[in-house]
C-alpha cells in the first residue's frame, strides 16, 4: 500500500520500534476510508489480486487463508468468495471494525474473522493455507511492511502453505523529466528569499542570522533536490534500459534479505539526443504460486511507467542535476544502494554511483548521490 | 506559533502524555529552519515582539530573563540586547543547536544560555525577572503551549517577576466566506464519486461496499465541513460586532482556567442583505508588564482581520452550512465552547449554538454545530 503520509515509522537505532509512535507516525493514514477508498479505486492494484485469486481458485477452496494488514477487507472477502473455508483477516487499525461490518454485509461473517491487533501479536487457532497480503510501498519496500509478512509466514504458514503474492522485484531505469529544473527552481528561489531575509532580519531587527545559511540551505536542499519523488512517468521518459535490482522470493526472503539493496548494473541509453535527468525506480509482484503447487494462471501487478495503467504507487523519481546530454549509445555503469533510516525503519535512503561513458568513448567524472525515500 | 503540522500532540484520557509520540506529532515541526524562517518572517509579529522588548528596556536591564520556547533564540538574542544580565533559552527540539550558534554568531554566549529540553524537565541554576515566549497557537490556544509556560512561571519567576505578553485575548465575531460553497461542493464531489465508487465495485469485483457509506459520509463531512479553516479574513468579512470570548493574565492564569471555554455572547450584524456563513476566531496579546511594575509603553499584537498587517496566524474560520440571510439588525445569541480533545490534549473542540433573531422580530430555529480544531 503506498501511502503519502507524512511521517512514516519510527526506530531508535538502539532498540525496538515504540509503538505510539509507530501509531503516529504510520498506522493512522490507514484508519481512514479516504485513503482505502484511494486504494481500492487502483483498477490495476484491484483487477491484479481479483484475477489472481479467482483465476486460481484451487488455491482457497476448502482451504484456510491469512489477510495480513486486511484494511477494509477486500482480499478476505475475494478469499471467501473463491470458496475458502476459513480467513483471518488481520488489521491493526480500528478500520478492522468497517472490515467486519462489510464482511457482515456480504453475508461472510462465517468464513471471515476480523482481528484488530498487529499482526505479531495476535494469536490464530490453526496454521494456514494461503497468507494473502497488499504490503508494497512505493518503491516497493517504502514503509517495511513486508517485515509483517514475514513474520505471519513463518508463524502462521503450513510448510506447503502458498504466498499472494509469491514474488517481488524492483526495477531501476535512466529517465529524463521535467521535474529536474522544477525542483532546482525550487531551490534557487527558497535561498533567493533567505537572503533578502537575512538582510531584513539584520536590518529591522540586528539580528544576525548568516550562521544559519549553511544548514537552512542543507534543509533545503535536502527537500527539494535529496528526496526522491513521488511521479506518475510517462513510458517516454525512461530513456535507456531497465535493471532489476532485487528479486525477492516471499516463501523464503528474511527480514535480514531486506534490510539492505546492493546491485550494480548497466544501462544503455536508448534515446537521441536527450537529458539523463536521473533514475526512476518501481516494482511489480506476481502470483505464481509454489514449485509444489503452482498457479493455474499466473498473474502480474506492475508499477512500470505506462501510459494507460498507471497505479496509485507512481514511481519513485531520483533527480540529478545537472542533467547529462547523452545520446543512444551513452551507457551508464550504475551502482545502487539502499538501506533503512537509522531514525525510522520505515523510511529509506538510497545511494547512486553513476558512471556515463559517451559513445565518443568519452568517460564523465561520476556522479555521487544519497537521495532519501521519505 | 501558529503551526499547520497535522497532527499536533497526544494525550491518553487516562494518563499523561507519550512524549515520543508528542514529539512525532508535535514537536518535531518547530526542528526545521524553514518553520522557524516562516514565524521570524511574519513583520506583525517580529515588530510586537521587538518593540515591546526595546521600548521597555528597564524591565531587562540587568535582569535575568526565561525565554519558554526558544526557537531559533530570537527572543533571547533581543532580550540580551536589551540589557538582560543573563537569559536561559530553553528550546526542546535540536533547533536549540542553532539558536547556540545564532547566539554566538551575535556575540552574546556570555548572557544567553541556550539549554534544551523540555520546561517541564530542565532545571535553572536560579528564578528570572523576566518569562518571555511567543506560545500562542491558532486561536490562542491550539497546541497548548501555554501549558508550559505556566509551569515556567510557577517554577521559575521571581515573586516580583513580569510576563511577557502579560495578558491574551480570544475573539469571535460572525462572517461572510466563499469558503462555505466551496467545502460544501467539495463535500457533494466526494459523495458522488464515493456513490460511482460503490456501483464499481459491486459490478467489477462483486463486493457490496455500500454498509460502508455512513462512515465515509461522517469522515469526510469532518474534514470538509466540521473542521476550523485557516483563512486570512479581509475586514469586509467581518459582518457583526466581535465579542471577547476569553480573557487571560498570564501571570496568574491556571490550566485549569484555560482547559474549558465557555462564553454566551450577542452579535450585532451590521452588514445589510449579507450572508452569515459561520464565524471567524482570532486572538490578540498585550505586553503590559505588572500593576506593580507596568510597561512603559503598552505593545499590542493582534491578529485581527487586516488588510494590511495580517500574520502566519491568520483566523480561524468555523463555516456554518448553510448560509443564512441576515441585514443590519438581525441580532445572533450565541453559546461558545470549547474543550480540549481526549486523544490529543493539542488540538479542541468546539461547539457553537446559535439564534438568531430577524430585524422581522422572527426568531429562526437554532443553529447548533460542533467543530475540530486540528
Amino acid at each position: 500500500m503506498g501511502s503519502r503520509a507524512n511521517g512514516v515509522g519510527s526506530s531508535s537505532a538502539n532498540g525496538p520500534v515504540d509503538k505510539g509512535v509507530d501509531f503516529a507516525n504510520y498506522f493512522c493514514t490507514y484508519a481512514f476510508l479516504y485513503h482505502q477508498k484511494e486504494m481500492l479505486c487502483d483498477r490495476v492494484r484491484m483487477d491484479a489480486y481479483y484475477n489472481a485469486i479467482f483465476q486460481n481458485k484451487h488455491h482457497f477452496q476448502g482451504k484456510t487463508v491469512l489477510d495480513v494488514g486486511t484494511g477494509s477487507g477486500i482480499l478476505a472477502i475475494w478469499s471467501a468468495q473463491a470458496g475458502a473455508r476459513k480467513v483471518y483477516a488481520v488489521e491493526a487499525t480500528k478500520m478492522s471494525e468497517h472490515a467486519q461490518n462489510l464482511v457482515k454485509a456480504n453475508n461472510l461473517q462465517d468464513i471471515v474473522e476480523v482481528i484488530e491487533g498487529s499482526m505479531e501479536e495476535v494469536v490464530l487457532p490453526e496454521k494456514v493455507d494461503v497468507i494473502i497480503s497488499e504490503w508494497m510501498g512505493y518503491f516497493l519496500l517504502r514503509e517495511s511492511m513486508f517485515d509483517s509478512v514475514i513474520f505471519a509466514r513463518d508463524h502462521w504458514l503450513k510448510p506447503t502453505g502458498v504466498m499472494y503474492p509469491s514474488h517481488a522485484r524492483m526495477w531501476v531505469a535512466p529517465i529524463r523529466s521535467g521535474l529536474v529544473d522544477q525542483k532546482k527552481n525550487d531551490y534557487e528561489g527558497a535561498m533567493d528569499d533567505w537572503y533578502g531575509f537575512i538582510e531584513d532580519t539584520k536590518n529591522y531587527y540586528g539580528v544576525e542570522m548568516s550562521v544559519l545559511t549553511k544548514p537552512f540551505s542543507e534543509e533545503q536542499e535536502k527537500y527539494y533536490l535529496q528526496t526522491s519523488l513521488w511521479n506518475n512517468l510517462h513510458p517516454h521518459q525512461v530513456i535507456g534500459t531497465a535493471a532489476i535490482i532485487k528479486e525477492i522470493d516471499c516463501l523464503t526472503a528474511t527480514v535480514n534479505d531486506i534490510l539492505q539493496v546492493r546491485s550494480t548494473f548497466s544501462s544503455a541509453i536508448s534515446m537521441e539526443h536527450t537529458r539523463f535527468c536521473g533514475f526512476g525506480g518501481w516494482f511489480d509482484v506476481h502470483f505464481r504460486g509454489r514449485r509444489e503447487d503452482p498457479a493455474q494462471q499466473e498473474i502480474e501487478l506492475t508499477t512500470a511507467p505506462s501510459t494507460n495503467n498507471g497505479t496509485h504507487w507512481g514511481q519513485q523519481v531520483f533527480l540529478l542535476h545537472p542533467p547529462t546530454h547523452v545520446d543512444e549509445g551513452s551507457n551508464l555503469n550504475v551502482s545502487f544502494s539502499m538501506d533503512r533510516s537509522k531514525e525510522n525503519h520505515r523510511l529509506m535512503e538510497v545511494d547512486f554511483h553513476v558512471k556515463i561513458s559517451q559513445p565518443s568513448g568519452m568517460i564523465l567524472p561520476p556522479i555521487k548521490k544519497k537521495f532519501y525515500v521519505e
